[in-house]
This record gives structure tokens, C-alpha cells and sequence, in this order.
């Protein structure tokens, strides 16, 4: 038998059995876990069991675990949690080795009951030497198998890999990274982390060839020291993200009651990142957000940022964003100057760092001169373009689109490999104004443009990519 | 005459002249103040200036303010920067003494020419007492009075003065907050400050009938030890926000190219926030989210929070973000929780608090209980109810609506007089979901129930609002 660790089989299954798969009816609900793998077109062996049907979805169905016609790489349990125990000893006397349950109502509950039936089903899955998903957890997504346990994934692959305690969190990034133009390898659910925890999957992620990210949200850990090596080993080769809550007493308080997990103190884990060069983030959008810059952009070589930007007031509030953000803001040289001055009018528009450009982001024909100016410019490491759209709209809607086609074309290649990101503000509403920036939008991420709606945002992300491309340049 | 700091006359002018009024043409562009006012139904007494026109948008048309019939209680100024010193003597020897310069091109500028003709005005202004607005200002905007220099402004008036260096932000804040259905009473972006400053504007908005609250944007101000007395008092009465940006060099920088402001030392601006208990906010959303709920909610008699959310992992998140905030999440009452396990359904639900309650948002029936036992909750000084859009979708659109109909309606009535705040988060697009969004807030909205679309600017709203009624509660 393989090592416990080696999780190939479990997270991609040629044949899945799901312990109570629900009888035919039109359309999955979410909880019916069968009938969303069928759904999301998944072409392994499928075997149903329920012992009050014959078919389901098509499939022959079994009344049991110990009727299979063969031993299948994952099962899934979905029925209640005072049912389980004797299901996983069925799947240890049948030689099952890998088993998801999606069952609720153990120890995560504080309560008697599930604290006694989660000893007891670690008790079993222990000695019998079982890979168990869970329980309390939604499972895996992975779409270049067509496998997913849960509703509205999409159907896109990608190289992102995700291990998360919290199945809302696990829809969550998958949603929100799907906007961000983001397509995902493995994503896990492992929920309270029974005999298989955020280390198990993060080993597995960091050598799977479909995974070039990982993102991670934790809310506790078995193992802290060996947590510690996976992703100081991970990280080297894979930028590794930690979602990692539970900074307050009331919201470890939280944690224990949602996983079970003993949040721990805080400080601990600062020192767990500042020893791993893993990379924090503070929220669902944060660690998409950093994914995009991450697969997107080159290293910067540094922390200087130029802000390039319209209107004064947005200008210093964007200088105060990069500061509190830990980047700096350096002065252009005399010689850049020399040279924007020759582009840019006076009138309107403020030429320092951040530069207030206003006629350059409505001026294509400007752009190239200024892209260049900053590309050579030995303090300038990468670039925030960050515009008002409620501006550019007003004059004419069209001019967002030639701004986002022009920053998505050419503005780049003058760029001479620095990162580029595109941020913009607006405070009106109205649905012809809404298609406008969801055109803007989609011109930019397909382009490969990282595109934040708020400048905090822009500078959050690439002060992480400093630091990471940082620390991965010392250690290495 | 009236001392320099009455300016009555000035913010709502009976009659108004525009020196450099654009001849007609169809639609008025932004920087055609003469077209804004007359296209935005200003009922006073308007006198186009232009010596190369008879008529314009039907009134008749002056060539220069000394041939103008009456001595008018505004005076605007849009012509290029050099004409300005003439036109100002001219107001001097006529006898008018309100002055809005909409002209750039002065001491902003850093450049010799700019500082020069910036030093020339300030010597006519001084010497011939006049008040001025700007330069390098967009002026009024007092829907009331049906008086805009801008575009795209709201016709609706209300209850918020503000006052700004900014002509974007303040562009920005009444767009944004027309969205959180805020309207506004006087908004003045006063630029470079020539003769009134921040503290002039800031005195007339305190005893203003038709503002109860005033927010400000300032870069810098003249004299700090007199803004200190007059943000004391008027904060005494009615609540006064401050966006100081400038806590970083470059930001520093940025605003001394902006509107010519030294920002001066951060830590004096704290202690600026310290004594006079005027609310700190750091963006113009922060802004215009932290007065809806200075509007909208009663004070909350303290800082304990409880969290009604749906899902484990969110609620972790959102007691960390409201640790981070400096509030508390006091543990419910035994007596309370007894309440509560009676109808919250124990199996996926987490009765703590933060409250795990997905039963509870989906069902209507089970809130006034819910709500009945948090109002009387001792340590429970005001409400977050923090749902998760996307799951209320999936099972049914119209949950959304309930939800948002029902807090509304029914759920505040039985909170005991506490404040309650909703907050959301979705991580899909697509149209059809954005209309159930938008049509959830204007339901929540409009019945007075603040909304905020990410859970750190609810706790950040609610964290401010018990500070400054703290703080208010205080000092009275």
C-alpha cells in the first residue's frame, strides 16, 4: 500500500463511490453531491449506493460499500454523521482506502455527541490506515478531471491550487478568482482535517505539474513544525499563500467551533511567515488579487513604484496608499523629468511622482514616451496606472476602451519588463456605465493586465510581490 | 460690509456673474460654468461676462464687471490664469467682494510665473478685503439652491455639508454618496485657499440650518491652532470627518504640487483628531459609508458587537476584522444562548458570536427571537448581520429580497433601539445577479438601514460611530 501521504489516487480518482447518492431528480441541489459530479461531466467509473434504488443518473446502484464490483480510489460519504463510523469500517474491511465525508455533526459541534462519534471515527480511520477528506468538508474540485462535490464551479482549469479548512472559503476564491480570469488545478475542502491535513495537500500541490500557485486558508494545524518545512520547501518553487485568521480571541473562538482548530497565538504564526517567505493575505480577494500578480507579472526588481494617475487629490491618496503599503515612491530622475516635461502639458496636469497625467491617459499617441521614460528610469520598478473612469466617461464613454486597449497593446512593450498594473476609481452607478467597466476589464486580465478596483488593492498586491520575489532572490 | 468670515452672501448668492461665460453652444461641457449653472435651473440673477457676445442661453451679456447693473453677491472668475489680477481690481474698485477663481496655473504650479501671479493676487485680495474661493477651485455646489459649477451633480439636496481642496474628491463624494442615497446641503471646493480656508468653511457648515453633518478633505490648512477651535466646536453639535491625506513623504509631495499645501507632520494631525474627537477617515467611501450610518443609527451605548452571519469560515474572518476595528465581541449572555438554541437548528448553525446562523437569514419566522434576545443582550451594544448573497441565490433569488425586505421592516423593531447594520459578500457576477444586489441595497437603503459591501467598512462605520459618541458623550 502507498504512504498515507501519497495522495494521487484519492485527489485523482478513477472511480468514486458515493454513500448516499440521492434518487433521480431533475437538477442538483447542492447538497446532492452524485449528482453534481455527473453533472460536471466527470468521466471516471461512478458508483451510486442508496439501498432504496436501482438507477441513478444512468448508474447501476449499490446497496452498499462491500457490494462494489471493485475496489474504487475514493469514496464519498454524505449521509448523517451518526451513520459514518460504520460505513468507515466497512471501507477498511473492504481494502477502501481514501475516503471524503461531507458529513457534519462531530467534534466541530462542542457538542457530547460529535466530540464522542469524532473519536470514535479517528479511532477507525487511525488503525485502519485510511486517507480521510473531512469530515465537515465539501471535497475536491479539480476541472481538468470534470470532478467537483459542489454547485456553480466553473469548468475552466487552470494552475491555481487551493487547500482550504472552510468550504465557503473554497467556493469563494474559485468565484472570485473565475472573475479575475483565474482557472484552478486541485482545490480541496478538508474541513476539520480528520487523519489528512493542510500539510498532506500542500506536499502533494507542490510537486502536482498542473499547480504553479498555492493558496491556503487555514484556521489551525495539526503539526506546526512539519507545516513549517512543507511550505518553506513549497514556497521555494511555488509562492505559497496563507489565508490565516483567527488574529482576535473572539474569532479563534469562532474558528474552534466552525474546524475544531486551536487557532494559536498570533505571534507564532508571524514568525511562521517571516521563517517560510510564505505570503499573507487578510482576505478571499487579497489572495486572488496577489494570484493575479503573481501568475501575470514579472519580478520587480525592486520597490520603487511609479504612480501615474488623474486628478491631484487621487494622486495623494495614492502616494499614502503605497506608503502605508510599504513601497516607495521615488522621485523621477532629472533627466525623466526633462523628458515628460517635453510630453506632458503643464496645465492640468503635475509632474513629480505620482504623476497627475491627465491628458496622457486620455492621449494614446503620449504614452509611449512616458512608458519609456519610466522603463529606463534605474529607480522605477514597476508602474500603478490608475485612472478615473467617471472622467473619461463623462467626456466620452469610448475613451475607457482606448485606455484599456492602449495599456493592454503597446503601453507594455515600452515598460522594459517592469510590472504594470491598471487601477481605477468611480463613484457612479447605472448599468450602460457598468458594461463599460466590465469591457474595460475584461480588455485588460485577458491581456494578461492585473486590474484592481481600488488602489489599496493595486499597491497591497505589488508590495507582496516585491517582498516574495524578495525573499525568494535571498534564499535562493 | 460684513466681516470676512460671513459668508451668507457668498455660498447662496441671489445673483451670480460669470467672467468668461462660453458662448452658446448644445449641452454644457464641465468647464462651461456659466452652461453648468443655467442647464442646472439656478433661479438667482445670472450675468454672463464675455466682451465677444450679446446673448447667451438667453441672457444678457456683459462685457467686464464694471458695466454689470448691480453689485452681485458672487462673482466667478473662468478665464486663464494672467487675467485674473486685472479682474480682480476690477472687482475690488466695483465693490464686490465674493470672488471664485475656477482658474489654475498659480502658486500650485512650483513654476516661477505661477508663484508670481499667485503673490499678486493674494496682495489685491488682502488689500481689497475680498473673499475668495480657490483658485484652482471648482466652487459651489448647493442643490437646494439649485447652484452647480459642475457636472453630472445630483439635483436631490439633504443634510451633508462639505468642504474640500479637492475639486475630484469633492466630485467624488457626492457621486458616491448620492449611491448610499446621502444628499447634500453646501458643497465647496475651495482649491489653493487664497483668503478662505478649511476653518472659514468649516464655521459657516456648523451653524448652517440645513447641515447636520460636514465632512472635509483637506491637504493642509493655514492656521492649525484656529482650525483646532472651530473643529472642537463645531464637532460638539455636528459630527466633523476629516480626510487628511499626506502621512507619507511622496503623498507630502504630492500635495504641496497639488493645491500648494504643506501637510505638515502626521502625529500633529493625530493629536489634532485626539482633542478635537473629529472622525478620522481614510478614503472617500470611508467617508460617505462612515456619515450614512452617523445619519441613519441611533448612538450605540458601547463597543460590544454581535455578528449574525452565514457560514464558518466568514465568521472568523468578520470577528477578526472587527477585532482589527477595536470593537468587541462579547460572548452572548447563558441566558441568551438558552434563547437562541431553541430556534436556531443546531446542525449547521453555530450559536456563539459571532452567530453562524444560515437557518436564520433564510428564514424570515426565526428573526424577531433572534433579534428580541441580542436586544436585550447587555454586553451587545449594536448588530452586524453579515450574509452570504451568492448561497441565497443558488437556493432562490428572491431569499435576497426577504432578507433585505425583512431587516428592513421588522427585524430593527425588535433590536431594543440598538443599531443594525447589514453587510454582504458575493463572489459571482453576471447581470441578472448585479439587479439583486442593487435591488437588496436600494431595499435596505431607503428603509434606513446602512449596507455596506464588505464586512471591514461595517465594522470600520461601527468602530467610528462609537468613538465619536464616546467621545461626544464625553465632553457634553
Amino acid at each position: 500500500m502507498a504512504p498515507i501521504h501519497d495522495l494521487d489516487a484519492m485527489l485523482r480518482p478513477q472511480s468514486i463511490a458515493v454513500v448516499g447518492a440521492a434518487r433521480d431528480k431533475p437538477g442538483a441541489t447542492w447538497v446532492d453531491m452524485f449528482g453534481q459530479i455527473v453533472e460536471f461531466g466527470y468521466q471516471g467509473r461512478l458508483y451510486p449506493i442508496n439501498p432504496n434504488a436501482d438507477i441513478i443518473r444512468g448508474h447501476k446502484v449499490y446497496p452498499d460499500v462491500t457490494s462494489l464490483p471493485e475496489t474504487v480510489d475514493l469514496v464519498i460519504i454524505a449521509l448523517a454523521a451518526w451513520t459514518v463510523p460504520a460505513i468507515l469500517e466497512e471501507c477498511v474491511a473492504t481494502g477502501h482506502r481514501n475516503v471524503h465525508v461531507f458529513s457534519a455533526g462531530f467534534g466541530e459541534t462542542g457538542e457530547e455527541d460529535g466530540l464522542g462519534l469524532q473519536r470514535k471515527i479517528e479511532q477507525i480511520a487511525t488503525k485502519g490506515e485510511l486517507r480521510v477528506i473531512g469530515p465537515n468538508s465539501m471535497g475536491i474540485y479539480s476541472p481538468s478531471q470534470r470532478l467537483v462535490t459542489w454547485a456553480n464551479a466553473p469548468t475552466q482549469p487552470g494552475e491555481v491550487g487551493i487547500l482550504a479548512q472552510s468550504g465557503g472559503f473554497a467556493d469563494a476564491i474559485v468565484g472570485y478568482g473565475s472573475q479575475l480570469g483565474l482557472g484552478f488545478s486541485t482545490v480541496v475542502n478538508y474541513g476539520s482535517g480528520l487523519t489528512l491535513d493542510a500539510t498532506d495537500f500542500i506536499n502533494y500541490l507542490s510537486t502536482d505539474p498542473e499547480t504553479s500557485v498555492i493558496g491556503a486558508y487555514l484556521e489551525g494545524v495539526a503539526d506546526g513544525r512539519r507545516l513549517l518545512e512543507v511550505v518553506r520547501q513549497a514556497n521555494r518553487s511555488k509562492p505559497v499563500l496563507i489565508l490565516k485568521p483567527g488574529r482576535t480571541e473572539a474569532a479563534t473562538r469562532a474558528a474552534a467551533s466552525h474546524t475544531g482548530s486551536l487557532a494559536g497565538d498570533d505571534r507564532i504564526w508571524q514568525a511562521f511567515f517571516a521563517q517560510t517567505g510564505a505570503i499573507r493575505v487578510e482576505s478571499v480577494q487579497e489572495m486572488g488579487q496577489t494570484i493575479l500578480s503573481l501568475l501575470r507579472l514579472p519580478p520587480p526588481p525592486g520597490r520603487g513604484v511609479a504612480i501615474l494617475g488623474t486628478g491631484g487629490g487621487a494622486s495623494v491618496a495614492a502616494a499614502d496608499a503605497a506608503g502605508r503599503a510599504g513601497l516607495e515612491i521615488p522621485k523621477i530622475s532629472d533627466e525623466g523629468l526633462e523628458r515628460l516635461r517635453l510630453v506632458i502639458p503643464a496645465a492640468g496636469n503635475i509632474i513629480t511622482n505620482p504623476i497627475d497625467a491627465h491628458d496622457v491617459l486620455n492621449d494614446p499617441a503620449l504614452m509611449p514616451e512616458v512608458f519609456g521614460t519610466l522603463g529606463v528610469d534605474p529607480d522605477i520598478d514597476m508602474v500603478i496606472v490608475y485612472f478615473h473612469i467617471d472622467w473619461m466617461y463623462d467626456v466620452a464613454p469610448d475613451r475607457v476602451r482606448v485606455l484599456a486597449t492602449f495599456l493592454a497593446e503597446s503601453a507594455r512593450s515600452h515598460l522594459n519588463g517592469k510590472p504594470l498594473v491598471a487601477s481605477w476609481r468611480s463613484f457612479r452607478t447605472g448599468d450602460e456605465y457598468r458594461l463599460v467597466v466590465a469591457e474595460m476589464e475584461t480588455i485588460l486580465l485577458e491581456s494578461g493586465v492585473p486590474v484592481y478596483p481600488d488602489i489599496d488593492a493595486a499597491v497591497g498586491v505589488l508590495a507582496r510581490l516585491a517582498t516574495y520575489h524578495g525573499f525568494i532572490g535571498d534564499v535562493v
